[in-house]
C-alpha cells in the first residue's frame, strides 16, 4: 500500500553443504525487501551456476531446482525494480567470468555515480548487458590488477559512490562490504562453522544462524573456505548421512577497514518501514523502535478518542505503542487481505471503487460511531491515506485522527529507494494543516526528526534523514533533479 | 499452522452486470475458508459457463477469464479438500443440466447421510462424477417433481441431513439455504439492486454490498431476475458506459421457512478460528468476540508476566484482549512470514529443524529473559504448540504461560471440518496438566465452555460445541468412529 | 489444412502392469485423430483415477503423472471438439460411479439420437455434466438392470443410434463395441497376455502389440482379468524387476454379436484422409489404398506435365501413386512447417497474407516454369485449394492441374465428423468445371465413387459415402438440416 | 533421430514497421536449425528490447509479446545448445550496451579461437556473462576504435577464426558477415523496401521477401535506415492503417569485402541434412541436390529389390531420387510420429524397447516379405540405423539394403556442429563391411566424396568435407582432440 519501496535483500552462505537451500530460506525471510525478481548463484568448484526469475522466491524456485544445486557456497538476491521495466536481465546476482575466475555480485543500494562509471568503462571498451549497479562493480573488479578479490573490491569501492551493501561470491568463498556511510544494513551470522551474510537479522534467524555482528561502514569482510571443500558439490546421500558437513571444513573470516567511515547515515526508513519487525539493526529491535515511536507520538499528539488502529502490517507496532501510552484500546480496525499478490486482477472501470476495499476492510461494528486514532508510518503521496480515511468514515467513524510515526516526507531519495519526485510529495510544498485537509483527517500529527533521533540515535551512530530534511550524506548534485526541486516533465 | 480446517466459502451474485467479476472479488475475501480449489459458474442466458481450477483464486483466474465472462448471475466457491485427493473433478460449483435447465450448486458443509443417499440414488439409476455433496443435492433436485427450483430444493432438503449452507444458480436467478441447525454461516447483501450471497459478511464488504441479514436456519431464499435481463450477457462497452447496469432490472427476493429450526448449532469455531475478524456473525463481530474471549481468559487464568503475545494471525485479537484486561504489554512476540504458500518447499532432512522457524520467528530482543503469556485459539494435536513454545524458549523466554481462548478440543467434527481422529487429540485422553507437560508450558489455562456461551450465547441462539463436549446436534451414529472413540488402525 | 476433422481416438489396455503408460504411448500414435483434449483413466482396485486436460497428449501428461498411475487397466482418449467450446468438462473418457461400480467411457463417433435420449433421461431424473455422448451411454448403462456390464452395454446399444466405437473401463476389465454399421474403426491387439483396444492398428504398433482382429459391427467384446490382479497397483520396483508382469495373470476375451450387422458403412474418409498411413483397416493398408487411388486417378485424369506433387502430409501417398502410374517425377513441391501448432500466433492485419505461406512453402526452383500436377485428397470448402494453387503460381508454375483422390464432397456428415454445412461446400451446387474455375486450376479431375468402391470394396464389406452421394446409412431426418440442404442462418 | 545437430538459425529485419513479428515468422521457418532456445531483440529508438527463452519459438513468444514489440529493426535467433547445459544465459541474440550504443549479436557457427580470445579479453579486464561466441564478438567490437559499427566488426573479424555467420543489430540498422571460408549459409532478401537477413532462403519465403543474394564469404553487409525512422516504434493503429510503413523510409545496403575469401568451405551437411529442402544454397535447391544424390546412389549401389523407402524426413528426397533412377517403387515404409517433441516422456525400463517404435512405425503390410532399399542421409553413431533395420526386419522385410547419400562419417566437426567424438564414430575405425555387419544390413553402399563434389561442386565453389576426409579448412590444432584421434576419457 505504501508508495515507497526498498530495493533489495541479499543473502549468502559459505561453508555449508546445502548452501543454495539455505539461501532459498534466507531469501524467503527477506522477501519483503523485493518481490519482483529472485535469484540464487551457487559455486560448484571453480564455476558458478545460477537460477534467476521474475516473481517471488516461491515462483522462481522449484524443489527440483534446489535438488540440482548441491554446493557449499551460494549467494541470493531479491529485488524491487526501481526505474526500469521488470526484466530477467536485471535480476541479481550478476554472475560473470573474469580473469579472477567466476564471481557473482549482489547489491542492495544505489550508486550515485553509476552513469559516470559506465561511461568511463564503456570508453575503456567494456560492454554492459544489464542496467544493474552490480555489473559496474564487477567491471571495476575485473579492471583491477589487485591480486585477490578482496583487494580488487577495495579498489572498486574507491571508485564508487552512493549507498551499497554488497555481497560477492568468489572462487575462494565470499566477500561483503558496506559503503562508508553505512546507508543499508548488512549483518553476519554463523551456523555449524559456516558463515552467513544477510541484509537483515531475520534472514539469519530463518536458517538458525547466530548473529555475529554487522558489517561496519567502510569495511570489507572476506570469508574463505579451505581448499578441498571447494572442489566438488556434495552428494545428497552424503548430506543426509551427515558426512558431507564435515568435509566443508572450517571457514576463515578476515576483515579490513578499507575506507574511513564517513558521516553515519543508515537509512532511517529501515526502522520506520522497510525492515521486518523481528530484525535487529545496530542492536535495536525494529518492532521495539516502532513501538517506542508510537509511544512518543502518543505523548506528542494526544487526542480524545475511543480506539487506536494501525494500517496493517507496517504500522501495527507503532499503533500498539500509541495505544499503550495513551491508555486507549488497541483495535484491529482494518483487516488486510492476505491473498492479494502480483496476479491480483484490479477491477476495471465500473468496479474501480472496490480496489482499496478488497485489500483493506474496515471493521464496521468496531468503528461505527467511534473516534478513531489511525496510526501510520508515513505519508508519501497521500492518496492511500485519503482512501483509508474514507474507508473508516464510510464504516461510520465519527472522527479520524491521523498520527504519523515519522516526520513529513519532503525530499526524494537518491540511494536506491523508489520514491515519487518532489512534485508528487505533498509535504514538499504543503504545511501540516494543508496535508490534513487534503487527506481528510480531523487532526494530523507527525513526529519530529528530533524524536526519531532521540529514540534511534542512542544506538545508531547516525542516520540518513534526507527524505525529511534534504540533507543528503552523499553528494547527489550530478543527478538530475537532485536539489529536491521537481524534475518532472 | 492450525491442524483443523474449514471446508469452503460460497459467494453468489444475481442481477449485477459484472456478476463473475464480483464473485472473483468476493472469493478473494473468502479465500481463508479454502485454498485448494476455486471456481466460478456464470449464467449466460439459459446456459451456465464455468471455470474451475486447483489453487488460490489468484492462481485459477486470469484477467482474460474475467473479460470472457459477461453475465448477470454467477456463483463462486473456494474449497478446502477434506478426505480426498485434491482433484479438479471435486472443485465446486458443480454445474449440471437437468430437466429444470442448467443449475450450478455450491456448498459449505458436510452431509452425514451422503453415502446412504448416493447408494439410494445409484440404485435408482443415477451416476456420479464427483464425490461432492453438491452433486447429491443436484441429483435430488433432478428427481423432484416440484415445479420450481425452490420447491425442488425444499424437497431435496427434506432428504439430506448434516451441516450445509447451499447456494444454487438457477435459470431464474439463485437460491440459498441453510440447514435447520444453522451449522455454517450464510448471509445476504445488496448492491445497486443486485443481491449477493456470501459465507461471511467480509465477502459483502469486499464488493461494497450492504448486509441485509443472515439466511435463517431451515430457510430457503430465492432471488429471481426479471425476464429480459436473463437473455444475454452485457457488452463490456455497455458496462463501461453504465447503460448495462440499468438493464439488469430489479431482482425479487422471496423466502420460505421450509424446515422448523432445530436446536441451533452454529459452529463455534467460526468465532474461535475460521471466520475473518472483520466478519459479523449473528450480529456479533468476530474480532470483538475474540477480544472478549481474551479478556475472559485473562480473568480466568491470571499470571505474573512481562508481556502477552499471540500466534499470528488467528489469536491476535484474543491476545490483545488478554493484554488489555491483564494490564500487560501486548507485543509482537512472533513474526509470521507472509510469503509462505502452497509452493513453499519444505526443508529436507538436514535442514528439517528449520521448518517452523521459517514460518514463525520469535523476537529474541523482546522475549529474552521475559515471562511470556502466549495466547492461542486452540490446541488440536499439540505439536504446533510444542514447537512454538520451543521457539520462545530458544529465544530466551524465562517462562511461557499458555492461555487458550477455547475449551480443550476433545472430539472430532463430522460436519465438514477436517479434524484429526480422536486418538490424535491429546485432550481426548489427557487432563490439562498432562497436556501442559506435553507441550512444555509453564502453565496452561483453557476457557470453559460456559465462558464461550456467556460471550457468544447472548446473540447466537445456540451453537455446536461437539468438538468440546461430544454433543453432536445431528445424529452421526452411522459414521464409523462417531462415538468419539478412536477409529484409527 | 483440411477443413474436415475426425472426432476422436480411443485406446485401452487390460492386464498390463503399466496400463496408463501404455495408453500414453497409444494416444501419441492416435494423436492425429484429435488434438484438442486428451485423457487417461486408470483402474486402481475398484476405483478409477483420471487425468484429463486441454491440448495434446504431450501437453496434458507429465512424467510425474505417469509415475503416479500404476495399475493394470486403463483407457485413454484424444478428442477433436466438434460443435462446442473446447472445455475440460467434455474431455473424455467420462468417469462415473454407478451401482455397477466405477466405469469410464470413451467414444469415437456421434449419436444421431443423443438429444432425444438426453431429454428422456432428464425426464427420468438424470443430470448431465457434459455434452458428451459418452455420458449418455453411461446413463443408459446405469439405468439398465442387467447383471453385468456387457449386458448393460448391450441394453444401452439397443437404445442409441448413430456412429460409435466405444471403449469402457469396468471393474472387471474393459468392454468395447462398434455400431452395427461399423462406421468407425476399432481393433484389438495383444501383448504379453494383456489385451489392447485401439481406434487404429498404428496404436497397437506403438506399444508393440500384435493385431488380433477388428471389433465387428454390432459386436461387444469383453475383456476380464482374474481377481487378484485387480486388487492393487504394482510398485515401480516390482515392474522393473519383471515380477509384476506375472502378477497380472491371464485375461479372458469374450465376445457377443449383440446386434445384427446392418448395411456396412465404414467411413470412407478413414481411407482417404483420417487414418494414419501405417494403419490397416479391414486388412487394407491405408497408405496402399491411397497409392492405389492415386494410380487410378492417373489413369482417369492423365495430363501432360513435368512433375507431380502432393499436399503434405495427407495426399503424399496418392501423389506418389499418381506419379508412378503416370511415369512422371514425384517431387516435393510444397514443404510443410513441422513446428506450427496450437500456440502459433497467426499474423495480424498487415501481414495476413503470410498465413498460408508460413505453413506451406512452394519449392520455387523446382516449380518455376513447370507444368505441375497437384494431387490432393479432397476439396471441401475450396479455399485451401485456391491458396495452394496461388502459391504454386506465385512460385512460377506454368500450369497447375489438380487431381483429387476422392469424389466431389457434396453432403455434410452427421456421424461425428466436423464438416461445413452444405452451403459452404462448392460441390453441393457447382459442377466440376465451375469448381475448377473457382479454385483457379488449369484442369480438375476427381475420382468417381465407383473408383473408390473398386479399390476399397473388395475387402471392406461396405462403406459410408454419404458425403459424396447423400445416402446416409443411419436415419438423420430428425437432425435439423439433415436433408443436405443448407441449414445456415 | 540423427545424432548430429546444427547450431543455430539467425534472422533479421531492417526497415519494416513490424520487424519483431517478421522475425517471429522467420524463426518459425528456421526452427529446424535449433530447438533449444529462441530470442528476438528489437530496436526501439537507440535502445534494444529483448525477449529470450528456453524452447521452441512457439513456446517462447506469446501474442502479447509481439504486440508489445513495435519497432522497425529486429534480430532473432534459434539455438541448438552444443556443449553446455541449456541455460537462458546462453540464449541469443546477446544484447549489449557499449560506447557505440546498443548492439545485439546473433551467430551461427563456432569460433576455433574463442578460448584464446576470451583469455586475452579477460586479461584486458573484460567480463563475460555467457559462454556464447557472440559475446566475444561484442567485446571485440567494443574494444575497436573504429568509428562505425561496420568497421568495428571488420576489426573484430580480423581477430576471430572459425565458422561464423553473424547478424548484428546496430543503432543504425544491422550488419551481417560470413567467415572467409563461407562455412555457414547466410542470405539477404528484400520486401517493401525493408531488408531481411536469414540463415536460409526458406526464412525469406516465410515472410514473403524476395531473395537478393547470399552474403559472400569474407563480406560485411551493412543495412542502414534513414534517421527519422529510428526515433520511435510505430503504433499499432498506424501500422494497421498502412501509414506507418511509409515512415520507415528507404534502407541503404552497403557492402565491403573485408577479407580475401579463403578456400571455400560451405558445410556440405547443409545439403545432406541440415537445411530445409525448400531452401536454396548457392543457387542450388536442397531438395534437388538430395534427389540427385539419391539418383547417383542408385547408379553406384544398384540392387535387386521390391521397393525403396527413406527415413523421414531428412532422406525422403534422396530416397525418391534413388527410386526413380532404379525404377523401383518409392514407398512410405516408415511413418514418423509428428507429435513427438521436447515434452515426450521416454518409456522407462520395462517399456524401453518401445522408444524407437513410437517415433517411427514400419508399414508391415507393405514391407512383409519384401526386399527393401533403405536410403538414409548418413550414419553417424550407427545405433539409429541398427534400430531402424531391426524395425524393418521385425515387420517382415526379407532383405534390407542400406544406401547412404553421403560418404562414411569419420571425423568430428569443430565448427559448431555437435558431433560425437571420433571413438563413437564407427566409420573412424571400421571399413564398410564391418559397419554393414554392425548395423545388420544385407548390403551397405555409401556415396564417395567425389560424387558429392560432382553434384554440388558445379555451383558451390568449395565445401567443407572434413567430417568425411579430416581436411579441416580452419586450423583446429589447438582444440583438444582435433587430430581426429579419440579424446574421450
Amino acid at each position: 500500500m505504501n508508495s515507497i519501496h526498498d530495493q533489495c535483500g541479499i543473502f549468502a552462505v559459505v561453508g555449508h553443504p546445502r548452501a543454495a537451500e539455505m539461501c532459498y530460506y534466507g531469501l524467503y525471510a527477506l522477501q519483503h525487501r523485493g518481490q519482483e525478481s529472485a535469484g540464487i548463484a551457487l559455486g560448484q568448484g571453480p564455476k558458478i551456476k545460477s537460477k534467476k526469475g521474475i516473481g517471488l522466491v516461491s515462483d522462481v524456485f522449484t524443489g527440483e531446482d534446489l535438488r540440482r544445486m548441491p554446493g557449499n557456497r551460494a549467494i541470493g538476491h531479491v529485488r524491487y525494480a526501481v526505474d526500469e521495466e521488470i526484466t530477467i536481465e536485471n535480476a541479481q546476482p550478476i554472475t560473470v567470468k573474469m580473469w579472477r575466475g567466476w564471481l557473482s555480485v549482489a547489491n542492495n543500494g544505489s550508486l550515485v555515480n553509476a552513469h559516470e562509471l559506465r561511461d568511463l568503462l564503456e570508453q575503456g571498451g567494456s560492454i554492459f548487458q544489464t542496467t544493474s549497479d552490480s555489473e559496474v562493480v564487477a567491471h571495476l573488479m575485473a579492471r583491477s590488477k589487485a591480486p585477490d578479490t578482496a583487494s580488487a573490491l577495495e579498489e572498486a569501492l574507491g571508485q564508487i559512490k552512493g549507498a551499497y551493501s554488497l555481497g560477492i561470491l568468489t572462487p575462494q568463498g565470499a566477500v561483503a562490504a558496506r559503503d562508508p556511510h553505512g546507508c543499508r544494513p548488512l549483518c553476519i551470522g554463523q551456523i555449524d562453522g559456516a558463515y552467513v551474510i544477510s541484509s537483515e537479522t531475520c534472514g539469519l534467524d530463518a536458517v538458525g544462524a547466530q548473529v555475529i555482528r554487522e558489517v561496519s561502514p567502510g569495511e570489507i569482510v572476506s570469508i574463505t573456505m579451505d581448499g578441498p571443500s571447494l572442489k566438488t558439490g556434495h552428494s545428497v546421500e552424503a548430506l543426509a548421512s551427515g558426512t558431507a558437513r564435515r568435509v566443508s571444513g572450517p571457514c576463515r573470516l578476515q576483515t579490513k577497514q578499507v575506507m574511513e567511515p564517513l558521516r553515519q547515515s543508515l537509512c532511517v526508513f529501515e526502522f520506520i518501514y522497510f525492515a521486518r519487525p523481528d530484525s535487529d539493526i545496530s542492536g535495536l529491535n525494529v518492532h521495539a523502535v516502532r513501538k517506542a515511536l508510537g509511544r512518543k507520538l502518543a505523548r506528542k499528539g494526544p487526542v480524545e478518542a475511543d480506539l487506536v488502529t494501525g494500517v496493517p502490517d507496517s504500522s501495527l507496532s507503532a499503533a500498539a505503542g500509541f495505544a499503550e501510552e495513551a491508555g486507549l484500546p488497541y483495535e484491529m480496525g482494518l483487516v488486510k487481505n492476505r491473498y492479494i499478490g502480483r496476479t491480483f486482477i484490479a477491477p476495471e472501470q465500473a468496479l474501480r471503487e472496490l480496489a482499496v476495499r478488497i485489500k483493506l476492510n474496515p471493521l464496521r461494528s468496531l468503528i461505527e460511531g467511534k473516534r478513531v486514532v489511525l496510526v501510520d508510518d508515513s505519508i508519501v503521496r497521500g492518496t492511500t491515506s485519503r482512501h483509508i480515511i474514507g474507508l473508516l468514515r464510510s464504516a461510520g467513524a465519527k472522527e479520524v485522527h491521523v498520527r504519523i510515526s515519522s516526520p513529513p516526507y519532503r525530499f526524494p531519495c537518491y540511494y536506491g529507494i523508489d520514491t515519487p519526485s518532489a512534485c508528487e510529495l505533498p509535504a514538499a510544498t504543503l504545511d501540516v494543516e494543508a496535508i490534513r485537509e487534503r487527506i481528510g483527517a480531523d487532526s494530523l500529527v507527525y513526529l519530529d526528526l528530533q524524536d526519531l533521533k532521540d529514540i534511534v540515535g542512542a544506538r545508531v551512530p547516525g542516520f540518513c534523514s534526507s527524505c525529511f530534511d534534504g540533507d543528503y550524506p552523499v553528494d547527489v548534485s550530478g543527478m538530475g533533479n537532485a536539489d529536491g526541486r521537481c524534475g518532472c516533465r
